[in-house]
């Protein structure tokens, strides 16, 4: 792969767009040609538009480049891609990304097309197969490109977990999850409101869970996703963390298998990251922690550096199958990290 | 009741002990006559032995008090006393409680005892009747006193609220925790470890939740419990939160009740202490917030002085029957503030 | 006084406006007449304007008061007023504070108008002989009504513990604040700013604190406020603190007074509300702690109902005279609960 | 040089101690040999000994080793070593490194030797010139080792602040900081004494600071260290922040530099380290950032991989010179990292 492929960033100012920024630097594959964002910010640059919220220092280039608006125009005047990473909100989304679309590979965080029919929700190492759905799209709709989503932060790496445990029957799945405060973007949550507390509601997220999940899972059969036919019941809660969604996950399966064959499923897991050695792909996509006091966001969010899932405290249940904790980093592989990796296999696949 | 019962706290530094000293200011059926420790603070006045740990401040003729040891003779020779409250870590609760039950009735806050077969488990509103254990408890044991004790703070918010779920037949309980801060006395959890984090394991709590709740919601049936039938499973952490714990419940019932029945259900509960208008008990033990964001430990944790359980979230659940959220202030409802309520419910049973 | 003065709040839905709300509440002299907000508030009810935030509840007959618009016309239509509380955003206040001020006595915690020359900025344990300003101010502007402005937060609580300290001939002060979360407002302060940090800058707030001081510590003299003439340097932080300002002061004196002198000079000092027996005034303006690591903010800043400052750790100083901890409640005593008992001072001066 | 020198670290299961195992990971010049603590962790394996708090991952090689008892004969088993680094508790130093001090160099992080006249007191950049008088303690002492301390953790970063302003004539300096919980050790501050709330003592500290500074910025003359004559007072708080001491320090010299003249001070400084490429030294021992409101403890702590000091905010002083503030990270440049710079300019200099 000699030439770099030119990447589009749209909501390059918001918090995710900052991540993407900050893990394609020196990127093998991609390099960053265009940064757009809304009106506000567009015609400034970049380095005055944003508010640089990443601990690591905001790249010298990058802080000079000019800012585009969120649309083709504007974008192609400001510079030539190949493929472009959406992070936009909600509102927005829905018709920027269609547009996009229409000639250029989109790889969007939003949740705007997330559910559509013909619209992939890709984790790599889980529905690598999935990817091929973009072909419907792109006949059904006479695009030269294409969607192609990554689901809700809380979602993947719950996901991920899921799917070594299909090969023991998965039934059910009660998960209770910790929320880290930026999964809710900039400024997001105000400090007054997680001082010495817990708010136990994010909107939606329950919703997008309950839902995601079950496409992920699903098979790609006949030019179709059929969802997965598990059950799965969500409550979410946002907590005074930083970085790292933790979640408390109990699993019903028809099988029983011991916690050895558990522990073994989850570090055994590969997918096609890891087969099509990825740039992005972390050696590990689970990693067990053996301590009773483990995953802790703090301690264990850059694992795999924030690309691996990290589990612990598998024990059996009284009630369903088995219990256990599920870290993952939120804003890394739950956000632009698992972004980034679902762009590497589509041109690994030869169709970005 | 003209002549008020004079109490001894074992423990009284500790910060259980500070909060039973907080409430029982200005009792209308209590007093507090002796403080005891261990023999580290044991001689001291109390103002020196303790790191007085109350928002409130310190009572100035508390301060002034002598510490007594953490025995009869030692206790006895500082002051008369007709009832004893212990909040003693769990080593030395065995023996030493054992020791004042034979002579005064004893209200403990620690484990040691709880899930012996002739010692109730008390919530006053859930299981009043299981007082009567206490004189199979003397009978078999020879003791002019008894020991009663408190369930785990995460244990006795839940209970309340099942309780009225009983009606509805009680099948399957799965719970994940947020538990508070002040849940592990002082000076307990290092900053260190919950600055920017979560702790998902908290030693024993989640064994004491699963068993307890069936002793507590059991049945008293000629002369001894006889446990409750339902499941319960538990996963318990630690969040950045000063007081009240918080639980993400997850119910089946037999019945499909709506959501207004079960609004009902938990508004409506009242139990011994509101019957009998004891000094501490909350006009309502369970209040209903309908905000889509609530209950909240900050907010929520001082409902009923402290004595209220607040839920809220109740939503139908695509595996079990319901969820919701359920809040408790840990130090008040889920330690002092329950154990004096207790003692209210024996003196009016004139069991004490 | 048979008749309770009724009372308009203009910025009612913010932070500030709520804890005028919830003061107000049972207030002897007071009573809510009209609340007013911004045109996206005006026209809602109350409960559906506002996000309320105290811990306390939202007053039933609150909730479902209508608010008006922040214009005159717009307030009368909704109720009667005798006197406006103001806590509107700075580039709101000026033009709409002197509408009001036009026809009623409006007590401001905007700073617009807090350094204009006919403009007392009053403290009232400080400078209440400065009230009689507003007679200066309505002549020259042909007003009925006037302008009172209260200090800024972090300059409230350290201008009361200077007073005392003038005797001594007060030269220099060099103070650097740990300031809380909600002295920004709401939402204020992003959560992801503050975990885990400090922001060592509060926009405006040095100079505030630099040149308000010498105001409130001025003389009053014919017809003007004569600065005091001591010099003040100030550096600000924002901390992880949800109430309470706590400052580290370094004072230079004329005098060298002993420890106990100045301890002395803090806990003897009394103003005009303490004589008045004002309704809102602390027993003891300042208090002082004896203890080694006090004041805290979380455990001091109530003291008083949070109209009292707090200091502690005062001892000698090897370049200024001497250094002291200074806390207040900033949302009290240094917004809502000074504000009130401003108004109160004028109402006893037959002023308002 | 071909061959590493082996090193023995006292003290080594402490949070600092922890911190000299990470930080010596692939250092050129130094290889662990000897881990050695309290008789409590003597003879367990490290990772059985130590509760790992580092966010990296406990080193293999060394989870295995042994831990040896903090005596020479017990060290001297347990393997070879050329020096020692000791982060040993007050009480404990004293004794304990004379005595390996009569036979190894020994580096120490402890307070108990520091302000002994013929002991240095060394930040490398600051005063190299002061390792020469362990030549005087080795002959009064007749010790084939030595004894070089490290300063306080908040007297290194504001002392190399002060260093370049030694040329404008210092005066004064009054420094109030905010300092951060890892400062304290494990388990250290609990949690529920710094939740929501500012502790503003911290023992021993303010009486470090203040004489500390002045050894450190003396002369090295006639085989003694001569005192700097400038005037320091601290007033020292500790803060909700895991690492990363902030500092508000108001100046004053004998010369009035422009701000101009002060940052290219800060920003040119180089000292020893820098000159002979230590390989700890940061490129850069002070880093001046311009953004309105940095240094950030989160933000800047890692600058220079933790061992440059940040400073901010440059600004004229109404009373002092001028006023800035000065973050610096406590267990890197404070500490380990701080130690291992000391004992790389004594083998620079051929003294270890």
């Amino acid at each position: 792969m000699t030439n770099k492929r030119k990447v589009a960033i749209l909501g390059a100012t918001g918090a995710v767009g900052q991540r993407y920024i900050q893990l394609l630097q020196g990127h093998p594959w991609f390099e960053i040609s265009v940064l757009a964002a809304s009106e506000r910010s567009a015609g400034k640059k970049y380095k005055d538009a944003a508010n640089w919220l990443m601990e690591t220092e905001l790249p010298k280039e990058i802080a000079e480049m000019p800012v585009a608006n969120i649309d083709v125009v504007s974008c192609e005047k400001t510079g030539d891609f190949d493929l472009v990473f959406t992070s936009l909100p909600g509102d927005l989304a829905g018709p920027v990304e269609a547009e996009f679309a229409s000639l250029y590979p989109v790889f969007s965080k939003a949740s705007a097309h997330r559910m559509e029919k013909d619209v992939p929700l890709i984790i790599p190492e889980v529905n690598a197969d999935h990817v091929e759905l973009v072909k419907v799209q792109q006949q059904r709709r006479g695009w030269k490109g294409f969607i192609s989503t990554d689901p809700n932060c809380s979602t993947i790496q719950m996901a991920i977990t899921l799917k070594p445990l299909m090969q023991f029957g998965l039934r059910q799945v009660v998960v209770t999850t910790m929320q880290a405060l930026s999964g809710a973007g900039y400024p997001g949550v105000a400090s007054l409101d997680i001082i010495d507390n817990v708010v136990p509601f994010i909107s939606g997220e329950e919703e997008k869970m309950e839902t995601e999940a079950l496409k992920i899972l699903g098979t790609f059969e006949n030019g179709a996703i059929k969802n997965a036919d598990f059950k799965l019941s969500a409550s979410c809660n946002r907590v005074n963390v930083k970085d790292g969604h933790l979640e408390s996950i109990f699993v019903k399966l028809d099988q029983d298998p011991s916690i050895e064959q558990i522990e073994a499923a989850f570090e055994d897991f590969r997918g096609a990251p890891q087969l099509l050695k990825l740039p992005s792909a972390p050696a590990q996509p689970i990693v067990v922690r053996h301590e009773k006091n483990r995953p802790q966001p703090r301690y264990d969010r850059d694992t795999g550096k924030g690309q691996s899932v990290v589990v612990g405290r598998i024990r059996k249940d009284p009630i369903m199958t088995f219990k256990y904790m599920c870290l993952g980093h939120n804003t890394v592989r739950g956000a632009a990290g698992g972004g980034i990796l679902s762009a590497e296999l589509y041109v690994a696949n030869g169709l970005a």
